[in-house]
């Protein structure tokens, strides 16, 4: 039995019914009475956010902690283009969020009122109130924007099952005289579950995929960003144990093989990998099962990732791609599970099991803190259940000497690499750890100043929702990822000094007590600060200030930066002169 | 005789030459070999800022001080996209500011390399890096991407033309491979000073100005956004004093009348404006010679403004409208010339010159900080040459009560209203002013929590470059103009609490002694701050914590909101109507 519900109303419940239990967002005049609908559905709760970039990171956080969408909620256009480098963020790095854009009422886009947060009118030109939209389109993978309410609830459906299936951001525009219209209620009879079709190829890609493997005497399994989003985690190992294979993560693959399983081989990242990866992935495999590629420059040690097709298979979400021949719609979850159906177990016998030959380095732990020995530190802070998130800055590029634990989730933004993403999308990532089976585990940020202070603000947030989360920051006055790249001893490349990190919490609104904070010179303090107990059963917000120095780079990040530099070179001149320019 | 240089050092050149001499960025590997080029230009100053919104705002703020092109520089993506709000303002509200993108480069563009920042690829779709380009593009008078070394001069000075001419704001894209390409200097020769052409209907208008001022009993004057912004100030104050006309401005037309000027009327804010005001403009006058209208609905009291179009004559920048017929692409600065050239003294003594009727409040300043009394305390911190910003809050709606002085300026965003938008434009507007005739006056600031904490971190860059600035900070927990407008009980109008706004300085890097803060809970304490001589005479940055009630809105507000409100409902319900909808 249908009936009728308010349109803002609707829409809530429908994102309630997918798994979202926060809405984050910023009031604005054209949104207050849609944002009222939230407190309308029971289980969902309004999370402020200082400002609105800040909201769509954290949304992003929230959603690659829960797997469920990150709802956004923004007014016109001040709001919304603020919004829009998250937004853009998330589709780079196939995040399922969703922005909502309280706009103007229909009567002013029609009339071009001269509304305020509306877009400038040119003279006698009338000002045109859907130039913003133009803003979002080429981010997302689906716009609604809502007019009629005869189809208002059949749009909010699309919207939910378009983000949910590909994971990828959607933008919806509600006039602010749309909210409180009435919609039918009949199409809460069907629940939103999208699910990939089966492509008529899967067969085949599977197929291809049980032949090759049954020939190669040492394949190796390489996941990378899909395998994470899309979760295929549990098939990875199933194949890794089936086969008996080694399975190595890329940079943005990480989370989607147990790092502490047997079979897992260490981090890919091109020819900047640690001792012995490259051995092992490009030249002792002869079959490279690549699962969610993402061949980006970071995620592939500055494109030095040398795989030949030949002997690459790729499976993704989208398509695969058997030996270099392309299947455009293929789903890896559809040809994964046939694989693992068909699998025979006498494949595992001919793989060569050996450990492979990785060489980790085991830095001593003593002395100054160096971005060469910060990650191995790192690692010793987490235990199963916890969330890593790195900034893009140095620890980043380091990051593959921390080990992740089981159930563990690491993230870092490799591929879009907005600085200032981290912060607040490791409060996003607080909020969404209560949905998941880890809710009181702590999340650790690692990040440094000159990130820091681009969404410093989000720390309030912090202290007001009172999150167990550790930041790791590291004082080291300025850009060094910046630095490392170009123009190290140039003025760009410094920051506003003399920041006072520890003060932090207290200036944003803490408590006597109820956050602390820890400074470290040297890495012995840092080994002491992991064993502290105190510090490690803590449920309260803290911060480590981590004091580093400004020219110190990870080794990796300094050889990515030389093999790309030397890529972008020799690629510009090639490029110049085959279209005769200069 | 021309030579050749650097693309990046003739942009910056160039740029010099009109008058800039400041340039705003983030550093981002896209853009550091462009940064480069900053230093190659005697007497350009690198002004680095927290993050890229606050650096569009502070672009903003330089621009609306100076005179001056607004600069700033972000990266591909990341940063490009996190400065488009800002953009979007200056276009609204029609201020010269210039977007540098450092995009990367053209091979990889051409070639859909999956460069970091660079666009989400889709499956087998390749990743399109033009997708950012489409967002700037509706929000821009003019764009221009540099891919051939052979146009790249003129399309330079194209840009800077245009920005010149309209001041809106240009969007240039520059690969990161274009920078050290060489170009010539030839252009040099030609100074960029783009003026309007004179169009043939200037005369028409002009007579028709005079021919009405010659026939009126009782002419005002009224000045807008567009007055103050092209700077018709002492075309307006000719006017004024040859025909004996009283002059009102909005509330976007402030500082394009001097306040002190014995012909000043006060703000005229539509229905919502003091007593007296409406009787004046709108019913004892019979003819209002309306300079840059800008007829939106906060400037004109909810829309509430009913100027009849039979008395009324409009120049403006890029029109002119007389008794409703409209003249496109006249310019009002050569009309007015032509009005002052041929305007007969007699008409003035045709005009009634009685002192207009305003009754401007004249609160006690004791107790309890109220929003009907702030404006008239301080109206006491302010000096000559002083320049007072508001943000988008309850303040900039009772700051019709605050005078400003003699050579000050005075802005805030009316119409674009984006909040956040006003502390870091103080700190640009601090920079700005070093191109002034009063490069040593305070710049005062005047905002609310809510929006402080949206863009709080640029506090730092005010202490980093130590700037005369006052900050009177209002501690009223939460959005209070938003409460005004709806939900004022709604959790979603809260923001984290308990912040010590005093301490901000401090944690944000400034030494002992650097920067000074004071607290007031009475008018009285505020009061005698204002005569505190140590306050009044520092140079250093102040803030000012004022303490106020969070239900607490100006009766201008509340009476703008009402109209407001009223006038939505009644065109929802007519245009709803009329497009056969709910």
């Amino acid at each position: 039995m249908s009936t009728e519900i308010p349109i803002g109303t609707y829409l809530f419940t429908r994102l309630k019914q997918v798994g979202v239990e926060h809405i984050f967002g910023v009031p604005g005049d054209f949104n207050l009475k849609l944002l009222d609908h939230v407190y309308n559905v029971p289980g969902l709760k309004w999370i402020g956010t200082c400002n609105e970039l800040n909201g769509t990171y954290a949304c992003d956080g929230y959603s690659r902690e829960s797997g469920k969408i990150g709802v956004m909620v923004t007014t016109f256009g001040v709001g919304e283009l603020s919004a829009l480098n998250g937004v853009s963020g998330a589709f780079a790095e196939n995040v399922p969020v969703i922005h909502i854009v309280g706009q103007s009422p229909r009567f002013a886009q029609q009339n071009n009122v001269l509304l305020h947060h509306s877009p400038a009118p040119h003279g006698l030109k009338p000002n045109d109130h859907t130039a913003y939209e133009k803003a979002s389109e080429p981010l997302c993978c689906v716009t609604e924007k809502l007019w009629d309410p005869e189809t208002a609830a059949d749009q909010i459906d699309n919207l939910i099952t378009q983000v949910t299936l590909l994971k990828e951001p959607g933008t919806l525009f509600v006039p602010a005289d749309m909210c409180n219209l009435m919609v039918s209620t009949k199409n809460f009879a069907t629940p939103i579950a999208p699910e990939f079709p089966v492509h008529p190829d899967t067969d085949v890609v599977a197929d291809a995929i049980i032949d090759a493997l049954s020939k190669a005497k040492r394949p190796v399994v390489l996941n990378d960003l899909f395998a994470t989003r899309f979760n295929m985690r549990e098939r990875t190992h199933k194949i890794l144990e089936a086969t008996g294979a080694y399975g190595y993560v890329t940079f943005l693959g990480r989370s989607s093989i147990n790092e502490n399983h047997p079979q897992f081989g260490g981090v890919y990242n091109g020819h900047v990998s640690f001792p012995g990866v490259v051995d092992e992935v490009e030249n002792k495999s002869d079959l490279v099962l690549n699962i969610g590629a993402h061949v980006s420059d970071f995620n592939t040690g500055g494109m030095s990732r040398q795989i030949p097709y030949e002997k690459t298979i790729i499976v993704h979400a989208f398509y695969a791609s058997v030996f270099g021949k392309n299947y455009d719609g293929v789903y890896f979850g559809h040809v994964l599970d046939r694989v693992l159906e068909r699998l025979p177990t006498t494949y595992k016998a001919q793989v060569d099991a050996s450990k492979p030959l990785i060489k980790v380095p085991n830095p001593e732990l003593k002395g100054a803190i160096t971005q060469a020995a910060l990650p191995f530190v790192i690692s010793k802070f987490l235990v199963p259940g916890d969330t890593l998130i790195a900034e893009t800055g140095t620890y980043q590029y380091g990051s593959r000497g921390t080990v992740i634990p089981q159930d563990s989730l690491y993230f870092a933004q490799y591929y879009y690499s907005s600085i200032g993403f981290a912060l607040p999308a490791a409060f996003g990532a607080a909020i969404g750890k209560t949905l998941t089976s880890n809710p009181y585990k702590r999340v650790h940020l690692v990040e440094g100043d000159g990130s820091a202070m681009m969404t410093i603000q989000e720390v309030a947030s912090m202290v007001r929702f009172n999150l167990p989360i550790t930041i790791f920051l590291i004082n080291n006055d300025g850009y060094s990822i910046e630095r490392c790249i170009w123009g190290p001893y140039q003025g760009y490349n410094d920051i506003p000094p003399n920041w006072k990190w520890r003060q932090l919490f207290e200036t944003f609104g803490a408590k006597e007590g109820q956050c602390e904070t820890y400074k470290a010179e040297t890495l012995e303090e840092l080994v002491a600060l992991s064993e502290n107990k105190e510090f490690r059963e803590s449920s309260k917000p803290q911060l480590v200030e981590i004091m580093m120095d400004k020219y110190d780079y990870p080794p990796v990040l300094r050889q990515s930066t030389v093999i790309g530099a030397a890529n972008n070179a020799y690629q510009v001149a090639q490029w110049s002169q085959l279209n005769g320019l200069k």
